[in-house]
């Protein structure tokens, strides 16, 4: 409800927790992943077997609800497959106990989120001085993660040290996470904060307003294709034309090697009436008008300049860099 | 209030017009021309003097009043110089007579206008061919000039000749006008008309979708530059990232070879709250926020493949072939 109500959403079962997902209360990848490693806790809760066969059954069955709420979000399954983990480790001990220990995992996942965007935000600082402009898109922010967010956690640590940053927010079409959520958080928190609509991203740019684009991620491709929320991929473009460096920032849950390129990754395409029925009440296009509504948008890796992640920063070719960081930090 | 309610206002007063202007109730340049036109006829008709050195004098600042009402299009001016070139080549007729003669220069500026916007749409077919997607932004329609608009007039002359376009229409933020406009008045004229958001175009380009972009323009300086609304520069650099051609549509009379270029375009900023406020009637970004608004953008010579006039096409070098169209037509 944010800009204009904060409301916190207690949830205490799978099917709250899956509307909260699929309904874009949680949203943003890193706290989609925290709150499906939470969700399948609940879950686990309800579970009313004796044996560990039959709980591990319905913790599937769990499992694969709660990961069709969103279809693009690697950090969705990747939460859920670590919870899982957690209940094969333990397959001597009763439902009971394993339930215990999926709360503990569930912590510990959203204990490392914080630490995650911590480390994150001091690698993308070294990328900024002092007085830059930085654009945004959509709210890769403190409101997606635990704390910090990903390509906010720079302006939040870059605040505490006195680098009076400015920021540019875009709006974020059509459900303006720009001007609700980023604006918002930043606005709060005291910085420097400018809003304009997406397509005003270009003069921004041109007038030498801005020394880097800082955006999120959903998902990154082993080749570094990056899918993110729609419009970023037109960030890029203008980015590249301008000459001004393109950073996309993943925390390392996003990396997923399994997926070979951005071609791959399933767009989902969301309902015409975003489009046309936010304003006013009464729809602003006109009625039965077809609508081309897709989610997300691929950046493709010749336009990022790097990566951003918590084990470091990622560069050019991605195909080797991001197999050494896979190595490196066992990524599945 | 499109697209949701038609009404039409009827104008007798040059404060009416200037409001009318003022507030985008006429909008798009050569519509904007026409109303001028008939504005400053209002305004004669309203002069009580005898004499036609106090009648011209009158005259002069009623030109320069409803001149102010927008900065950035030059049909405005060029509208009210023939104007003001009908009242100078009659100085022997009295004031009655002049104003008499001051209608009918307004009814031929508007008849004018519609046969422009034909021999625009005819030049503008030739870059088709069936079955094409065409991808616009802004209202370049009917509703921004008498008749067919101007990068919209193929696509009623295409559908006169059974050309099935595919039309992908960029809802155009902050005001809207492709979804309000452009979408409702093809979708009611009964064509393939597709609305999205303006940073969903990449992903329309990128798919295959469209064949060309077709945008209209306010002003084209003398290299070729042109200004448009807010967004169009954006499409003109994806089209050129994309490899899809990218033309501009302008009648003669947005033409301005005293306009060396682009930088020298004078663009307004409009007010924050077209950003900030057009939804539920509730503010939609954090109270206080800065906002940056631009109503134009740019786009520079080397992203036009072609600029479409009613006397033809015109190519790269602009500053070479703009010269040669202007002394071909007598342009100012």
């Amino acid at each position: 409800l944010l800009p204009n109500r904060l409301e916190r959403l207690e949830i205490n079962t799978q099917k709250e927790l899956y509307d909260a997902i699929y309904k874009l209360r949680v949203r943003g990848a890193p706290a989609i992943g925290v709150a499906a490693a939470y969700g399948i806790y609940l879950a686990a809760r309800e579970i009313k077997s004796e044996t560990y066969e039959a709980f591990l059954e319905q913790f599937r069955l769990a499992k694969d609800y709660i990961n069709s709420a969103r279809l693009t979000a690697i950090n969705l399954s990747w939460a859920l497959t670590r919870m899982e983990r957690c209940v094969l480790q333990n397959s001597g001990k009763t439902p009971a106990e394993i339930t215990a220990l999926m709360l503990k995992e569930a912590n510990a996942i959203r204990d490392e989120d914080e630490v995650v965007c911590r480390k994150i935000g001091e690698y993308g600082l070294s990328l900024l001085k002092e007085g830059d402009g930085v654009l945004t898109h959509c709210n890769p922010g403190a409101l997606a993660t635990v704390r910090y967010g990903t390509a906010t956690a720079p302006f939040y640590l870059g605040q505490e040290r006195g680098y009076n940053l400015r920021i540019y927010a875009n709006e974020t079409r059509p459900l303006l996470q720009g001007a609700r959520l980023t604006a918002y958080e930043l606005h709060v928190a005291g910085m420097d904060v400018t809003l304009q609509c997406d397509n005003m991203a270009s003069v921004v740019m041109e007038e030498g307003l801005v020394q880097a684009v800082f955006v999120g991620c959903d998902r990154v491709a082993a080749n570094g294709d990056t899918a993110n929320k729609i419009g970023t991929n037109t960030m890029a473009i203008l980015a590249k034309y301008y000459g001004i460096p393109f950073y996309v920032f993943a925390p390392m849950s996003s990396i997923d090697m399994n997926t070979p390129c951005g071609k791959s990754i399933k767009i989902e395409q969301r309902p015409a009436s975003e489009v046309t029925d936010m304003w006013y009440q009464i729809p602003m296009a006109p009625n039965g008008i077809k609508v081309f509504n897709p989610a997300f948008d691929i950046s493709y890796k010749s336009l990022i300049t790097a990566i951003i992640t918590e084990n470091g920063i990622v560069r050019p070719p991605y195909a080797d860099s991001l197999v050494k960081l896979s190595l490196d930090f066992n990524v599945r």
